[in-house]
């Protein structure tokens, strides 16, 4: 449950790398940050037994480096090459564009929001995409724009390509579905790989789909949960990044459910936002490496 | 963790009851509300073996009895008489007045205010009141008063003495500080005995006073928390209503456990809110029962 | 998580209840109870609103009772009657039996021999019954019988029969799954109905089935759960008594997995045996209503 | 919560460090382990920015290396002058060996036994030592040797004397205080240094010393919790490594705490006592860093 207090302050390079696991990685990576003087301010790494992959995520004080984050990448191609590394720079003092896509639930745009004010979370939010709208005046008062855009049943992929314009319009880097009730087409899907997350309103796998709450209920479980992941065109099937629970009993009617969900949903949206945010997830197949 | 969903709809006459316990107690009530056809539509009972004392708490379908709280309690009289009993009869259609304290931090504050907007908490909010002008576009945009009455370290007496007038003003039955930063005087406690309500960013008896989160890291705890409390003139020692802990480990900063500690603080509060706001909590000495 | 202490010590009369729900019943019921100088000691009730039935637990002190557990059934039928009340009342003096069956994982049958011993499950145990010999050293220690009932593939429904006639013979009120690898034959399920509860490694309705923990693995999930449930000639489908949740992470192997998860097991299996035992399940369709 | 499992099975040298924060470390270190062809399997790192300190654990595989523990000490030596590193290797292959502390309550020890006797927790237990003789036959059941040393009020210098003299005949590297209700000597705490932990039954630093389940009752918290910390001087001041909390509320008797006290008390020395065994906790000044 690492997070990141004052020296979040100070502007870093993050690198993010995957490759084949083999001896000596560490060494070239960190060799290259210090041959250069970079200060290394936080490191993780992963190796995954079962794919035989390498994870690696490193912050390094950008002050203490003599080049940017294209520079860095460009004399770094060397060390990639040789041990087969996908990686990423980021500046940390660029922070991500995201978009939200929302429908008439406020709690998870709202609480979002919340925290984009606060700091708490680091993002630019140029735009709130919603199919009803209902939620305009809470996205005014914090003076972020908002489009509303019908879907209907038939003209559903018009719908989507003029949200995908205003995606592409925004610049977003990650669209966020808070509590987004839409499917989303393949096309869609497929056209912002690893860029789209969603929160599930249950603790995936269990109860996929529509009604999860209801489901729940049904089955008399005695915790509920909700899901952020990435959404694929498979639906409620993408890779996880975070999860939670809470404890309800047999006195909770289906409204209850609800209710104590919500709290569920923005709670683990949240975390999983941050991460994303700082680059702490990374992909592994089916599977995600969470450096929190 | 019991709560209530669609017959919620359904107003209720809450009774809630103390006594020294002994037998037949619960047979006199309910054999009361049954000779007036009442419905009861929730029951919890409590027996303090260390004290000696009985509580019970009952919710009758306000529509099943031939009359309203005043005249059930009239008519109760007798009962409570040859029991022994402290009991309140009240009117779930007539939600509470609370009046909501606040400084500059606005988590528990915007919490409150959201889930009072969706109905997830059932009461009336007159009035916000801050010893600083920070959040007034805040409580402003929930249609909801803002009075700013600063409070000085010289006339601090007199400064609550309008925050009472203000409260009494209000109609207030409750009031409730939403992380404000100021410790009341005497007078002011006593003159609202059991009726104020204090979130506490540390998990009591740890941690009193100022700075908690310093405290706590400084300490090495590996899990910090909220309380919320009734407040008494004695600092951070009334009755504890609830409470919670997240985990936090040795990567995380005094700013992150600030952070952290925000999500506890405003979950805590809404659950002992929403309680105090259905007549679920009773004072049994130094200690609460919450039926939960 | 209301348990009970000190004066658990004193003899109780535990009386259950479901019926249809209307009004009049808890007067009905406690007004019986106080007619005969009864002390209630502890209430709890339900009405559940989607199938309209109502559920109440009450243990009266034994003491303050002029009879025992079947002269009071004989003179509460007419109660019984007038409400429609299927009830049961049972003395908390006479600890029910229960047969535990197990394999080869110890740590399910440890615990609960543990808590056994210590007195905090207040039952009799009767007999284990294994699949396989090697958990009799540890049975012996608590001076407990074990009976090894092989159970092959071919002549499973034989080996049942053998371990339906030890369980009669142990006359068992409940028969525990201590992570007993085998599934049940439906004969054997239906000669037990509503007395076999089972230990399942997963989040139901997750992971269903065999290596649960190897599913959640490969589904990459963020927390793994346990379920103890009745058993039903349904694969782990049965209604749900209690479950919990653990949080793992990436770098958390399959092994990992399953030392994690051998946590939760026992502790969800030791907090719903503690409810059976009490008395405190009661069967309300597909789900349970637990005055925990 | 990261833990390790198959390739757990793999010997490993396990290099810990604390030094000055300055660049250049990790790849200096790892530089080193490359140079030699070693595989590093798991790492982890913290840099402290209140003390300015580094600490980092790595875990190298042992068959890639061409020397053992004490030769990679030798050749690291150079490294460690230049980075004014505090470092230990140590060889997974070479089981920590504990002795244990206990009185009469059983649940502590009797976990941890139980772990040790699956495989969960790797290490050498060759002694228990008690002030009572109750828990001998537990012990037995085992194959360890138990000792029983009484503690009298009068000479207890004399007592611990005897238990320090069997503590080092056992050539114990950590002893553990499975709830051993006995206040060490200060002359015990200082003659091992770092290497004493307990269990306290309470949620540190709330209710220190005597019967903290009491305290607990009286102050009418909402959730109860256990510590493991190291042992120094001052009682229930050491160092924090671990803590968790479990929910009460009213209806629990000081007898109830005890009981679900137990389950936190076992849970958290388990998990320590783990962490402990594979070189996870650094100490911090009054901190510690944990790489769980």
């Amino acid at each position: 449950m690492t997070n990141h207090g004052p020296h979040g302050a100070a502007r870093r390079l993050v690198l993010t790398v995957s490759c084949p696991d083999r001896s000596g990685i560490v060494a070239a990576i960190t060799g290259f940050i210090a041959s250069h003087g970079g200060w290394v301010a936080e490191a993780a790494q992963h190796s995954d037994l079962t794919t035989g992959r390498f994870f690696q995520r490193i912050e390094v004080l950008a002050d203490s480096l003599p080049f940017g984050p294209e520079e860095f990448g460009e004399r770094f191609a060397g060390v990639a090459e040789e041990f087969r590394l996908d990686f990423q720079v980021r500046d940390s003092g660029v922070p991500k564009r995201i978009v939200l896509l929302a429908s008439r639930e406020d709690h998870c745009l709202a609480d979002v929001l919340h925290r984009w004010r606060r700091g708490d979370l680091r993002c630019e939010i140029p735009l709130v995409v919603s199919n009803h709208p209902d939620l305009e005046a809470l996205v005014d008062w914090y003076g972020i724009g908002f489009r509303h855009v019908p879907v209907g049943a038939e003209r559903k992929e018009e719908a989507f390509d003029a949200i995908a314009a205003l995606v592409d319009g925004a610049g977003a880097d990650l669209v966020v579905l808070a509590r987004y009730m839409q499917i989303l087409p393949a096309s869609f899907c497929a056209r912002y790989p690893e860029r789209i997350v969603n929160i599930h309103h249950s603790f995936l796998p269990s109860f996929v789909g529509a009604r999860p709450y209801h489901q729940a209920f049904e089955r008399g479980v005695k915790l509920i949960g909700a899901t952020c992941h990435y959404v694929t065109p498979e639906l409620d099937a993408g890779p996880i990044i975070e999860q939670d629970t809470a404890r309800i009993d047999h006195a909770d009617s289906v409204q209850d459910l609800l209710r104590i969900g919500r709290d569920i949903e923005r709670a683990v949206l949240a975390r999983a936002l941050r991460w994303l945010l700082e680059d702490r997830v990374l992909l592994n197949g089916a599977r995600t490496v969470v450096f929190a």
